[in-house]
């Protein structure tokens, strides 16, 4: 991992990894929703375009939160998964989560997302 | 507060509203070194431009994060202070410091920022 540090504060060195209105969005899917599959992140009800999903599938793989292996012996498509680092970040969305349901309105969490949080 | 959901996940609202590399930052200084000047702000070692600083605090007091007095009497000068539902991101900051602590090499709390952690 290659990376300029703003300061060696920890809240800003983390922003820079995961700060950004996508990227947490992509491990929550994974994290509660079980997803693995390009198609799988793309159905999401915020609409993530294709760029910018491959983007950050391939930036949480060079900042070792995500791994990906081939989906079947002979195939090319890929199933992306968390790593322990990657897993590591749930306090961190449920924080985030328990904010939301409580400061923004008309926020809720999916019924087949409960168990996970 | 005017805003578009992309959806009623609670984490995507809130990286609607704190999902950038600044905001939060902003927040942290307020929270943990009690800054509450503009010219404080532009002191913190990741070295936020003006612009930003400014659209930033703007934001935060839209969104009922920030609100602002005059510094005195006589000043057309601005304090700016965490409201509670400001300070109720508490969690969602030390969530994140303590990924980053253990996850980022070379990160670390200022001398001055332990107690309030």
């Amino acid at each position: 991992m290659s990376q300029s540090h703003r300061s060696p504060c920890p809240i800003a060195c983390s922003l820079d990894l995961i700060g950004d209105r996508w990227t947490l969005l992509v491990i929550r899917d994974m994290m509660f929703f079980g997803k693995q599959r390009f198609e799988e992140f793309l159905e999401s009800p915020e609409g993530i375009s294709t760029n910018i999903l491959a983007n950050r599938l391939k930036s949480l793989e060079e900042m070792g939160l995500v791994e990906k292996q081939p989906y079947s012996n002979h195939s090319r498509r890929m199933n992306y998964q968390l790593t322990e680092r990657g897993k590591s970040l749930r306090p961190v969305l449920k924080a985030i989560a328990v904010w939301g349901l409580k400061h923004i309105p008309e926020t809720k969490i999916p019924d087949d997302e409960q168990s996970g949080v």
